[in-house]
């Protein structure tokens, strides 16, 4: 049902190099069709994002301006929720809101002694675009993630896509582009929808970053795009990892894998504890609970071929291998949990403690759920206000700051063998200074 | 010589949109030839990086050992340094270092009422690699512009490559990565070194993040590794636009844009003026200096197929212009720049008033010469300390913020139809709350 293994074993490491493998499909056919969806997006614009939606999508439109739907209808469906749907929509855009204002960044400046000014100006992005998924993975969490920190970050425009086959869409989706603060919302997916966000169309405006998730289509169109636009990182599976002392409910921590176990196939549930009986006991709750969930199928082949139970000697231990593993989702579902924080070098998100179900960072904690996977823990962060906020430098020099920058420029320059470089610095110095 | 524009011709925005047009070259054979070097060093490790080193930069080593570099012999470049270059290169490592430390970015965190933790922690990345062109355009200031960052940013080890053809290598690189805080120097180039370094080798350690510019097969290198490592944006030729108010010697304005036209026979350098007399002037100028010049035949070559003087009626327009060129440089060589300031949307880098000469910002004034190219500035940042930091977002629920939150979770995972994110946040609800 779930791997077992122990970090006493001589095979772990490979074993778990194994668990942990995982290379994001990288598929030449899809390659071409992408690359001939955007070479017609580009050359026909409105007519091939038509066509494409049409046929992808089953749809019978006979522009791409049928395909943009009104601000006042996303009004209608958030007017039409019921009230525990609307109330917690609202709850969750308010605290994501107020979160993400923590991340605003601020141009700053200084003055040197001999006047000169250095900084950076801090500026948003004009226009963003969101992609989100159309189907059954069709979030409304997941606008409000995206939207929300373009929004704080005082970004001009945000365009949503999501493709709405055979004109069905999610309400909760329309009512969360209302509550999040999107701008414009057209009807389209797939690698087409991607193009005309990269390159613009009559009736789609470009823009200067895509940022959602989306299939293995949309995916390498954004890699295509990448360099004319900015993207987010290519989101993996989702993966949680709980590191448990023993003493939390093992049916807590079952749901809190499971709770990642039924997103996909491929997603990563791993629990971490020095205690073997607890081990036992999680294993326990899993086989007892497992068949009352909706999604058991999904869940059941997801922690049979990338799950694990982990024993380790310590704790200690179990932080080392979480830094390792680098997890998209960390419960640190143990007594104190903030003395590990400090050792926690790699994690996307870090669920402190036995209340902090991962669930809640998904929807309504506040901080972002667009977090990187696939051990991308290492080098990336969550999506956040700083994604739509960019800087310039800012140089002013005083004259006296000029002569004296100039000599050690037109030193290095002609170093570099670049004379027009040491010419134009050595114009301003003060042959007195 | 150079072309001659104005806003008041009617076919400005066309003149305009076909100056600035640039496709980064995506060469369907470079890309073949890269994804095989690619596969031979994942599969055949140091093994396959000696072979293609040996063969494209007519080494003759017998293992890539020899081609690592050890500190020593960088200190011993330093100190054989003549006392001017020594003495500049130190300046402007430290005034670099002193700039990039305003960028460091700090762990936050913040208490509700209720006793929930919310914040985000900020780690450095542990390992980066920085490439580093060899022949003529191998420079000492990218090595400081590079590594500095990463090592103000706390990354533990910075793994230089740099190609050395017939095993030869500019001695001011080594001095610069001496003083950089470089840790491992390998002479590998290419997208063999890029392979390497995103893969790991026997003597290549894998690194987090690949930064610095390089040619063609190494921007398709770093662009088909990107996702397993990050990277930093693909550069383009450099730009230089310079906005003035007529009151500027002609001859620092024509040095300034031979400074960037020297670079290569794509780089571009516009200057834009509401004085036609000026423009004029700067013509004239150029045309006087331009043969005295040892790069004279790039810049002249450069400056006809992608410069061009243009007339605008007012300053406020061709602030207007400049955010619509977002130039990776960007000089207002006018009266109280500062004014213009908050106008300036999109830029890499404002070099303030008559005596900030974009070369200083290229050297030793303290920001990072790594700029945005290309209209990028709309979405991308200059190199910076940010660059090698990433965030964790941390949650701590108190047990009475778990079941309000856990309320509010449980009713948006039921209507994205995720049963066991609902009842794992519902565990965490007190039903007398």
């Amino acid at each position: 049902m779930i791997a077992e293994l122990s970090t006493r074993d001589a095979s772990f490491d490979a074993q778990l190099d194994a668990l942990l493998a995982f290379e994001s499909i990288s598929d030449t056919r899809v390659a071409q069709v992408v690359s001939e969806i955007i070479d017609a997006v580009r050359v026909r614009g409105d007519a091939a994002v038509l066509a494409y939606t049409n046929q992808f999508d089953a749809r019978a439109a006979a522009s791409v301006g049928e395909l943009e739907i009104p601000p006042a209808q996303w009004r209608a469906a958030f007017d039409s929720l019921p009230t525990d749907q609307r109330e917690a929509l609202e709850l969750a855009a308010q605290r994501v809101r107020d979160y993400h204002q923590h991340q605003l960044q601020s141009s700053w400046q200084y003055q040197e002694p001999d006047g000169t000014v250095l900084g950076q100006q801090v500026t948003a992005m004009e226009r963003v675009g969101i992609y989100v998924p159309g189907g059954k993975a069709s979030y409304p969490s997941s606008v409000l993630m995206n939207a929300i920190p373009a929004k704080v970050a005082g970004v001009d425009e945000i365009v949503m896509v999501v493709p709405a086959p055979q004109g069905e869409l999610n309400p909760m989706v329309l009512a969360a582009a209302h509550l999040a603060g999107v701008d414009r919302l057209f009807t389209v997916g797939g690698a087409q929808a991607v193009a005309a966000l990269a390159y613009g169309t009559d009736c789609i405006p470009k823009v200067d970053k895509i940022v959602g998730p989306g299939n293995i289509y949309v995916a390498t169109a954004k890699r295509a795009v990448f360099g004319r636009v900015a993207i987010d990182m290519i989101a993996g599976p989702s993966e949680i990892l709980v590191v448990c002392d023993g003493k939390t409910s093992p049916d807590w921590v079952a749901m809190d894998l499971f709770s990642q176990a039924e997103h996909d196939e491929q997603a990563q549930a791993i629990l971490i504890s020095p205690d073997a009986a607890f081990l036992a006991a999680v294993k326990a709750s899993m086989a007892r609970l497992l068949p009352t969930l909706e999604r058991a199928e999904i869940a059941r082949q997801s922690l049979a071929s990338r799950g694990a139970l982990i024993q380790v000697e310590t704790l200690a231990e179990a932080i080392a291998l979480a830094n390792r593993i680098a997890p998209e989702h960390l419960e640190l579902s143990v007594d104190q949990p903030e003395q590990w924080l400090p050792h926690i070098r790699h994690a996307g998100a870090i669920f402190m403690g036995r209340y902090t179900a991962e669930a809640l960072g998904d929807y309504c904690a506040g901080p972002n759920h667009v977090l990187p996977t696939s051990g991308t823990s290492r080098f990336s962060s969550p999506l956040g206000v700083y994604d739509f906020q960019k800087r310039s430098s800012i140089i002013h020099c005083s004259p006296a700051g000029a002569s004296q920058l100039g000599r050690c420029a037109s030193v290095l320059a002609r170093g570099e063998a670049l004379e027009a470089h040491a010419r134009s610095a050595e114009y301003r110095i003060n042959p007195n200074d």
